[in-house]
């Protein structure tokens, strides 16, 4: 019989990439973590927030996503068994395709100790850094966010909605913008529809691309930058004149393009 | 002729009410603060994170909301002429609901340095603190966040999407809820679609609430919960099996009721 206390897990949102994104709770459990789970994207400056702790990379890797997917699960579970404090840390936020529910599930039906710890979602986050509101008085009252990944499930889901009606966010899209332009127009949306790109928000290299819709499937995007998790945003809000003043620390640290093609 | 330095003014997302969910970069920027203008919602714990900072609160005022944000907008870009360095906080992120884009335009033509942190969003942090993600594959894949103040443009607005196609998360939407429902099922939302009430999510006094589609006008809600902000989640992501443990910090601040009518 164990007689160890498990330990409680953390489901940390590490925020868009910059350690500056990370929420107080977020650092406080990092602080007192003995193991945290990391995706790939995580940094090792985020990293070093965690002190002493092990850090282990469970990113996905080709070919095998659903293995990895249990075998986190079962990480988390036998961590806590031995009475480890366990963070499983994620980019954004975990409950924002970042698998979060499978492994509250998860840890719910084997009776471990958890707690959510929600971030700064990329999907608002990347947009406001690129200078994008992702909702603005007179101009959008929502905005819909939805996966790029596969562009079939993207022109299911989009085909529900009413073209020009929100805000269309986009996230793991980047190579696929071509296809999720092209569906967009197939669908009724106007091909001079204000469309943008912000890649690696807050992180080293960052950039952000403006054009239209007709212009984003052929959007120059520097090679390293397209390495760097892209974010894609469609509607008016992305013409809106809200330039990030010169000096302030958030346009330093982003190049922005305005390319039109 | 002005020979200040005008301060940098930081447009801060202060996240959905407790200190532990500001960024490490809201909480140095409030630190750093000369004045600090918040909203009615941001609380005396999360002011004391200001030090010395004047903190003045422009929360908003029913019967004068256009001159309210006037002033504010004057008061920001003021307050850096006179070589201030300034914080405007706002609950969540500003760019969600939070006049963040108008504010950043004001600060922009008026050729004020500013920047955008970004915060963390009551639209995904209040349903995981809730125990809802927003999104879970095989179960939803979108979610669309709307604004519900006004239940007529919340009506048009979804009467573009798609019945039961995507998660719909409503914020500022606690007092229509009932309109909000029928709208919904007046646009053919099944009526045991499943639904649920987070309020005050990581507030003192939380309360989760989760029903149907059909339930949720006549949901029963604490009267001190009713005061606190709320967010409604819509669709099968509020039905998953993902239960809060027992002694985790977030369900010890949140009092959970499955109450079916």
């Amino acid at each position: 019989m164990n007689r160890v206390e498990p330990g409680l897990v953390s489901l940390v949102g590490a925020g868009p990439g910059h350690p500056d994104y990370l929420t107080l709770k977020g650092l406080r459990c990092l602080r007192e973590a003995d193991v945290v789970f990391h995706d790939a994207l995580v940094t090792g400056e985020m990293l070093a927030l965690a002190g002493d702790a092990e850090c282990i990379d469970v990113g996905k890797r080709a070919g095998r996503e659903s293995a990895a997917q249990d075998e986190i699960e079962e990480a988390l579970i036998a961590s806590s068994r031995r009475g480890l404090r366990v963070v499983r840390l994620k980019g954004g936020d975990a409950f924002v395709f970042g698998r979060g529910g499978e492994e509250a599930m998860a840890l719910s039906a084997a009776g471990v100790p958890f707690e959510i710890v929600p971030g700064v979602s990329a999907s608002i986050a990347a947009p406001a850094l690129g200078g994008i509101p992702v909702t603005h008085r007179g101009v959008s009252s929502a905005f819909v966010v939805v996966n790029g990944a596969d562009p079939d499930a993207f022109e299911e889901l989009v085909s529900g909605i009413a073209p020009g009606s929100v805000t269309v966010v986009v996230m793991m899209a980047f190579g696929a913008r071509g296809a999720i332009a092209s569906a967009l127009i197939n669908l009724g949306w106007q091909v001079r529809t204000p469309a943008a790109i912000v890649a690696g928000a807050s992180m080293a290299g960052a950039f952000t691309w403006r054009g239209t819709l007709a212009e984003l499937g052929a959007s120059a995007v520097p090679a390293a930058a397209a390495e760097l998790p892209g974010t894609l945003v469609i509607g008016p809000v992305v013409a809106l004149p809200l330039s990030l003043a010169d000096g302030a620390p958030s346009a330093v640290e982003m190049r922005v393009a305005h390319v039109r093609a």
